[in-house]
């Protein structure tokens, strides 16, 4: 095979064929997809769920993952939100002439190792070159289908007065992680990104309660935009301390050296959720037995005061509003 | 709104809302998708196909359609290539900061269009803009979910000695026109893009027989390389006759000006079908009945005879062999 992506590596004529014949489809290895029809097809019942995403993260490769990692969990975790099991994914790569092979390859492995960790079947895909120039290296979407369980009704409109709200461990390390990569920063050495599926730990939580009403995994825009979501859609306040949100040392300290707030830096391995104030408990203690929640922490509640509104309780005991996200200070970042 | 896509349009802050719930969300208006929940959810049953391709045509705009009528036609094409009945869509937008946000307006209510001719609906979907220079303009990944009817069991490995090939209409507008538009190629005047869902053709196909073994669309590489492709997937030869294959005369013309061959270049809005010769005619008769198969034709027969080759009668009444394509004649055609 060439070293390099060449511009009819996406011709759809010989080159193609040898990419995906060759590289990707052994990488991936399943039935479904060695079928190589226009479409996959698999047997459903029930209810399902469908999303999408596409990552252009700058550099592909960074502290903890890559961008193939990346596409698997952030679509994995998409699905789990919703409280769905996760099943198929699609993948499609848009990729610069001239990347390396060995570059594809590695991304390609990287995605089929997420996918064994979560459970899921790469089943359909696409690749696509565009000349030099065109694209900035490697471009990936997944899109996934998940099954959601009879019963379950997780939504970012059902939050309700008097829920808790939980948070699974630190913020903010995927997008230190991410920039001190891009721009070489000494004081953010050793901060990995968070990025993980979370499907396990959200089946863990749906086993502790019957009772989960919103699930969100805190991503571009971090923890403050995505609470402000909720509060938003499910028209409640929402309180959080900010003595009890999760920050590690590394990360806080990077964050204060950029000028950022860890609220609005984003996470590719946590969730925040909303339930009943009764279950959180348990939920917590089942949550801390999995990889991904060891240090879940309940960070506030939900109220019915100032519908729309997130506020916080400072460590110096004053609060303040924490509004959406405004402006991009950590672009491609996912 | 702002007049151009900025890189905080892409933030998961107060801009990406906007542009997700101002402009996006009221175009592709259904009630799966006004939910903005992680993943949008459907009851289902039965046998689902799953597909998904990307996007980078360039220029985004041109005769006969743009991106986004592509994105949702090649969607629903891959879903009905295996007979199944395309019901949702994703989409996903890679943006380049700067890009005018009426462009952006004008693709969406583009797919919007062709969504409502195909029947499907967008119920997710996802927003990414890179910086200037790191992208050109706009890509578009869509991935589809479709229903395959009971019974129907249709792929490109299905393809059996004795079967009729059957074209759907003139080859190579698709590509032509994109190059004329792009080259600003005078000859190639008034060839328009093919560019057009196939659903309901294929459902008009799937009525006449209950013996459709195997359906593609002939895009990147062409009726060629799809022909190459099935007759290596069934292990068949594949016979075809220069003088049946329909190419309208600016194409043919077109083609011989650039030196290309019309079975390589890309369509859009075309199949390629084999099923039992006892079968053919009345097959033909139903699509000639259907917008998109009016000028449906026989081109030639599935053989026992050098499994994994196609051979073309020329009109000069000599043999050729017909291989797939090799290098990329015309990039980013789709």
């Amino acid at each position: 095979m060439q070293e390099r992506v060449l511009l009819a590596h996406g011709s759809g004529g010989k080159l193609s064929h040898d990419l995906v014949e060759r590289l990707l489809v052994p990488i991936f290895n399943n039935p479904l997809l060695e079928k190589l029809d226009d479409s996959a097809s698999f047997p459903a019942s029930g209810r399902l769920a469908f999303t999408t995403d596409s990552y252009i993260v700058t550099p592909i490769f960074f502290p903890g993952g890559d961008i193939g990692r990346l596409a698997v969990c952030g679509t994995v975790n998409d699905l789990s939100m919703v409280g769905a099991r996760p099943l198929y994914l699609s993948v499609s790569l848009i990729v610069e002439e001239g990347l390396p092979i060995a570059e594809l390859e590695r991304v390609a492995r990287s995605m089929q190792e997420a996918a064994e960790e979560a459970g899921v079947t790469v089943i359909t895909g696409d690749t696509k070159v565009v000349n030099h120039g065109s694209a900035d290296r490697l471009f990936v979407n997944t899109a996934g289908i998940g099954k959601v369980p009879e019963g379950v009704d997780i939504s970012g409109s059902n939050a309700r007065p008097g829920d808790a709200v939980i948070v699974s461990g630190p913020l903010g390390d995927h997008g230190i992680a991410v920039m001190s990569q891009r721009e070489g920063l000494s004081f953010a050495a050793g901060v990995e990104s968070d990025v993980a599926p979370l499907n396990h730990l959200v089946q863990a939580m749906l086993r502790a309660s019957g009772r989960i009403h919103a699930l969100r995994d805190p991503t571009r825009g971090g923890l403050a935009s995505t609470l402000n979501e909720i509060a938003r859609q499910s028209q409640v306040g929402i309180r959080i301390d900010e003595e009890l949100v999760p920050v590690r040392d590394a990360v806080r300290a990077a964050c204060e050296m950029l000028g950022l707030d860890p609220l609005y830096v984003a996470n590719e391995g946590k969730l925040v959720a909303m339930l009943p104030e009764e279950d959180a408990e348990p939920v917590v203690r089942a949550m801390r037995k999995e990889r991904h929640g060891s240090a879940a922490a309940i960070i506030g509640r939900v109220c019915a005061e100032e519908p729309g509104r997130v506020v916080m309780r400072t460590r110096l005991g004053t609060s303040r509003i924490v509004d959406m996200l405004t402006g991009e200070p950590l672009p491609r970042i996912c």
